[in-house]
């Protein structure tokens, strides 16, 4: 089967709706605090993270960087919580997400090109390749610590998507 | 009554301990994830915020720079959840946190300066200055969202602190 080829898009709140959250100021809820010193992007993600007793996690992600064509062989997703990132520093970086199939396989993957300053925060459950970054970098990343079995894994028999960038 | 300086120490795990946690990957647990590809620094601050039905929040706060000195008139404390402080990028900021006296005021205030790289998760309740930015710049802060009042705050009558860098 030849390899088809992932659209790459630009990321915005709209496009990425049914996969999660874009974390960005612009256009943000946002307030005054201290004394004017200092403004609050308010509530920036839907952290869902306390299913099943979760509890947030605060970490940072150190990404080796990947080279293109990459090659989408598989993809993960985490049934009991979400996942956020937003890169230390103005990163290039890559997204893809997937919509689920009928038999909640993950089908026609989707690329999205973060620009300066957007994170993203993949709602639970929802399909996604690894962090996929084009150059060296770290990213905080919020997701769910506790019980259970938080990580689910498909695996394509034979390779058909391909990043091109 | 003479205005007394704070003394501003390097931000380390061990001198910040009694305030709550610097986030950093030295020394951190980590572990290899993405098939090599990231390193996964993991769970980097004690996130206290599931309080009272309370609920993680990510958010952005983008500081005005400050200068020194600095008079440290009042501080504030978060009764109910953990607020933790990411620069994102290399900025210039400090830490100005003090422990309680006998009547839970907050006494001895002590500053702390982070080095490249690192945040601070300050422990719920404990008393802390407002973000001292020394250059303009954003931060991801998550803290705690849900009802009661989370905000407590302490005016000296007189100020008596002054942060001189």
């Amino acid at each position: 089967m030849a390899m088809q080829s992932i659209a790459v898009q630009p990321l915005t709140r709209a496009s990425f709706q049914p996969f999660g959250d874009v974390i960005e100021c612009d256009g943000a809820e946002h307030f005054e605090i201290n004394d004017g010193f200092a403004t609050r992007f308010h509530d920036l993600a839907a952290l869902d993270v306390q299913q099943d007793a979760g509890r947030p996690l605060l970490n940072v992600f150190r990404a080796r960087s990947r080279q293109l064509p990459l090659t989408i062989e598989m993809m993960e997703r985490h049934p009991l919580g979400s996942q956020a990132f937003v890169p230390l520093g103005n990163l290039n970086w890559l997204v893809v997400v997937a919509p689920a199939d009928d038999r909640g396989d993950p089908k026609a993957p989707v690329g999205f090109h973060p620009s300066a300053g957007q994170g993203v925060n993949y709602a639970r459950g929802v399909w996604h390749y690894p962090l996929i970054a084009l150059e060296a970098g770290d990213f905080v990343v919020v997701d769910r610590g506790g019980e259970g079995d938080n990580l689910a894994i498909h695996s394509w028999a034979e390779p058909i998507y391909q990043l091109t960038g």
